[in-house]
């Protein structure tokens, strides 16, 4: 069996942290792991198959003999690092939004967009958390029923921001429960018991950089330029996984047993929607585990060919770390990942 | 100064101390207050100007002599007592479901629809919190432009439920934050850190008994028996104020900008909506406080003459208390409600 020599920058961090869980749960062939990240990480070890690997600061030379590299440090870091990965010939499986709507680099949810892996100049896009479960529930249903417009609310978890944000929610809550004043830093305004509507920053038409990103990533993975995407995105006080209430036109009326039914046989999504044993997803129930959540179907009261549902996932997994792994498979799959000197292809 | 004897049933309740509150707040002449509460409230006393007043039982005589009964005491004790007072000669302003959807019932906004407190048999229904907030916003748009469609996610705190919801999530986020089991009891999921896509119960089409109060009592307060609503409305961990992230079609295009003027101007909604400083409706700071907050005002990426907004308001304030005493204030400025022997008319 192949095996490929592999490098994480951004280790430390909780997407890090997933992609090391997930390449060793889904056994992936390793044949190396190098851990990377900032000065600020070195030092540092973490547990890989039990064992303690240091983690390296990041440089010029991280990237020799890599086939592999996952990134999850930031647009900053991924805009630096990039390139010298690709010149020193790894793959890179990129999940920040520097280089997600470049034309030379495929953006792609293994359930809705395989064949776009191929034709990158090295440098493959893992899509914004919120877009990717969204997509993997709403692709099955365009292919069965072309999806004309999408207008979604969601409801994203701490765990998306980062650690630090994690670490305020658990700092805020304590000091919010003993009445103590709170001095937002991760935040704009205090995260524990309220509800912020702006996830990154804000751009001219007054949707936040995170409502565009839900529509212009779902267009370019559906293959749909024009389709018609308007997102308000909410932070709120939960660690791990975000949830979404989706409404959807399809150019014709779809009963919400049909969806139903198309969802059930769905790869990556599980159904939970049974009303009468209040089953539907819930983001606490959702962490941790690899599936795209829908319930709450119903045919959209206001609209004659309108559907509206509840997608949960977990942010951390399906909507970085899995999705990035599975990109990884996909490549390696099809042959296109180029293995190490070990490698037995 | 006409003085009215009022009589307040579900006083112990979170509405029934904001009744309290408000009728001092706002100097409603009042010249007797009974405090009213099931077999569960005898013997306690509530503060009213600084002084206990002990809560009755209430009764087959609990509204003898009564001008004006506030009622918050849930469905079923609404459906019991209001006869009982409206024979007593009593005008009932009732904060529950159980009367709202009847054609002889007014359901009374004051900022949109204060023309229909007259023709009522007795009973004037107080709307569902998250509409009142919904509808003060949308209202002066309506009147500028028709809306055609509204769609609606909701972000809804727990005191909505009550004081055991408010005590749980307390209890429940003491559990979590030490990593210890939750048993839920008074949600069906635990709602700590959580996401709860239920309020109320389901109805055979899918939506929640919530979600349709929406659409109906929308459509009942702003006269437009066919308009287009849709919602999901989501429990959150939230103490106070319910947010809303709404989407509106309108006959025509409408500038954001426009909005903005016609909202800042609007009775009982205050505008707060400047991205470059992070100013938008928090549930967190609009607590305790009277006004309908919208902010986060935009044209609809989706559709050509669309809208976005995000509105926020105390539940237990415009959603419920405040605007019950509001429509009190404007039968007794119509001269419609009897006054008290002492009643200098």
């Amino acid at each position: 069996m192949a095996g490929y020599r592999v490098a994480i920058l951004g280790a430390t961090g909780l997407v890090g942290g997933e992609f090391i869980n997930l390449l060793e749960e889904r056994h992936f062939p390793v044949d190396s792991l190098r851990l990377l990240g900032s000065v600020r990480s070195a030092g540092k070890t973490l547990p890989v198959r039990g064992l303690p690997v240091p983690v390296e600061v990041a440089g010029q030379d991280s990237f020799r003999d890599i086939d592999l590299a996952l990134f999850s440090a930031g647009s900053e870091a991924s805009r630096h690092f990039a390139p010298i990965a690709v010149k020193s010939g790894a793959l890179v499986i990129d999940n920040s939004a520097a280089f997600r709507m470049e034309d030379d680099v495929p953006l792609v949810v293994p359930e809705v967009n395989p064949g776009d892996v191929s034709g990158h100049r090295g440098i493959i896009a893992n899509p914004n958390c919120s877009t990717i479960q969204m997509v993997v529930a709403l692709w099955p249903i365009h292919c069965a029923c072309a999806i004309t417009r999408i207008v979604v609310a969601t409801y994203q978890s701490v765990s998306g921001t980062g650690a630090a944000a994690v670490a305020a929610l658990t700092a805020e809550t304590r000091l919010a429960l003993d009445g103590e004043a709170i001095m937002p830093h991760v935040y704009p305004h205090q995260i524990a018991f309220n509800m912020l509507p702006q996830i990154d920053v804000f751009m001219d038409n007054g949707y936040t950089r995170e409502e565009w990103k839900m529509r212009q990533e779902t267009r370019k993975i559906m293959h749909a330029p024009d389709l018609a995407v308007s997102a308000t995105c909410v932070r709120v006080p939960v660690y791990r996984a975000h949830s979404e209430a989706v409404q959807i036109e399809l150019a014709q009326p779809m009963a919400p047993d049909a969806a139903r039914k198309i969802l059930a046989r769905a790869p990556g999504v599980k159904v939970l929607d049974d009303p009468s044993l209040a089953l539907y997803p819930l983001p606490w129930s959702a962490s941790g585990s690899d599936e795209v959540y829908v319930g709450r179907i119903r045919a959209d009261a206001s609209h004659e060919s309108g559907l509206a549902l509840w997608v949960v996932s977990d942010n951390l997994r399906k909507g970085a770390a899995l999705n990035a792994v599975q990109i990884a498979e996909l490549v390696a799959e099809k042959g296109l990942l180029r293995t190490g000197p070990d490698g037995g292809k």
